[in-house]
């Protein structure tokens, strides 16, 4: 049994900005790639910036009806368009026609999608699987090319905490998520890092279609198991922050019995989980409305097999 | 002649939150003191905390219409209360009446009003008044109270760059500006620091009310002299970042050829003014919409007088 996986080209390549349209690195990138492709382009690539959600971005607000990056479901996407839709329900139905359809052969092959956080959790690739030996191999050579400066793999395959992204509409989706950067602000460090990024992601596209082969490899990640709440009264008001040996500690160990939240009067609440977990999302801003002040994550060793492209 | 000022007892205190929807600090003190006042409770005071801007505040957002703390000029403040104002206007109204109306000796005394700011401009009390005793002896015990955690001062009443705040509708106003902290994300360290401010501030109110006599002293201060715009296209799109030399380096001196901006193509602009001055407000995300990417301050000294509390 060989165990290189042979794959077809990534011929149709998109980079999205704008999905939340208040994450301003994102926006300003595509934004200047649609005016000038050079620092883009690649031979046999066609690549794609594209501005998701632009009433959002216009009013550099994280959406307008609902959550795009959210409403990708085989529910939304089986809609018929029609004027009634919540605006971005129209619009994923859109996204899906151009770049899609979601699970079809027709889809983009590699779909980036651009976010920025309030969380301190520098560069971070997310992907939705663990067995997407493309993007596993991609991931490996973006975090080679940027070191010494660290790149965090989230991998958010859980059950029920996984959702429809935008990105999810092509058969390799990839988020990428830089902070910590207030929403509706342009930081010149953050900006770099996801630019630099990106020119590393379109090289390795570039080097795979050109038929390089790339040997089995390891790929340490953080995978999503939990969510967690701000403690809140019967109310359901939040009466506690995140505790200030917490925040800013993305990806960071925490421990049974680490304090974690710090209550308006004065109690440390701490962690009660059976073992060592790495926080991270904490205390985004986006994610009060969804009732979290953290994502849990375990730490882990995925496997990219060898890839070379199939020409065919 | 005497230096003393002898002043009336500032009996009425507001303590104003959310002006600004999606700064969580004072949203969140405001709220919590609603509940529960013994913490803001002070002997020959009336303490009232106030939502300003419920709607913005429901939403997270800075404004539903049209800024709030922009609102209160006299044209607006002579309008008639009628339903087709914009929502902010409308609230202006109701606040004049409730606190106001501004000018008039029917006012409140002080009214504080809490802020938060994406710059990493630490805490910083806002004065209108380079003349007001009060106000000026008030910072001057805050500063001292919180030392050696530091707390700046910003004077603004330039001819056209002040602006008609919520606040202005006390014969007394300040405001208190604490960050950084993203809009929408409530971060331990930055409530704690607007709390302390708050207690001393009232603490200084009631000693002043019983009799206490505060001596001259001086105050430095950062006074507003200019509003720096980011560069721009010829179609007014923004060309270029806050540069990596400049973040964060609210108060910190800017002197004629340091970096100021980093374009998006890698050049950077300097600052061309003819001699060192204190940038603030640097980076404000609320501030792309007024066409500002930092304050141009220089530093002076003010001088308060001796006051002590005219009993009648
Ligand atoms: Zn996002
Ligand atoms: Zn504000």
């Amino acid at each position: 049994m060989s165990c290189e996986v042979s794959l077809p080209e990534a011929k149709k390549v998109a980079i999205f900005g704008g999905t939340h349209g208040n994450e301003m690195s994102g926006v300003t990138l595509v934004n200047l790639w649609l005016k000038n492709r050079a620092e883009i382009r690649r031979s046999g690539v066609e690549v794609q910036p594209f501005i998701t959600n632009p009433r959002a971005v216009e009013k550099c607000t994280r959406y307008i009806d609902i959550d795009l990056n959210r409403a990708f479901t085989p529910e939304n996407l089986s809609k018929r368009e029609a004027e009634d839709h919540p605006y971005e329900i129209k619009r994923a139905l859109e996204i899906n026609r151009i770049f899609g359809p979601k699970g079809s052969s027709d889809a983009y092959d590699v779909i980036f999608d651009l976010h920025n956080t309030t969380s301190n959790m520098g560069c971070t690739l997310i992907l939705e699987s663990s067995q997407d030996h493309l993007n596993l191999q991609m991931v490996h050579y973006i975090k080679q090319a940027v070191a010494p400066m660290t790149c965090s793999v989230l991998v958010n395959e859980h059950p029920f905490l996984q959702y429809s992204t935008s990105r999810s509409v092509a058969k390799h989706p990839i988020g990428l998520e830089v902070g910590p950067q207030p929403q509706g602000v342009l930081r010149s460090n953050i900006f770099q890092s996801m630019r630099l990024i990106l020119r590393h992601a379109l090289d390795f596209i570039e080097l795979f279609n050109g038929g390089m082969e790339f040997p089995p490899c390891t790929v340490d990640v953080y995978q999503v198991t939990e969510r967690v709440d701000y403690p809140r009264d019967t109310n359901g008001n939040i009466t506690a922050m995140v505790h200030p040996n917490l925040q800013d500690c993305d990806w960071e160990p925490l421990n049974p019995g680490d304090p974690m939240f710090l209550t308006f009067d004065g109690r440390t609440v701490e962690y009660k989980g059976g073992n060592t977990v790495y926080p991270t999302f904490i205390n985004e801003a986006a994610y009060y409305e969804k009732q979290q002040a953290f994502v849990i994550t375990k730490r882990g060793t995925l496997i990219a097999r060898q890839i070379k492209v199939s020409k065919m």
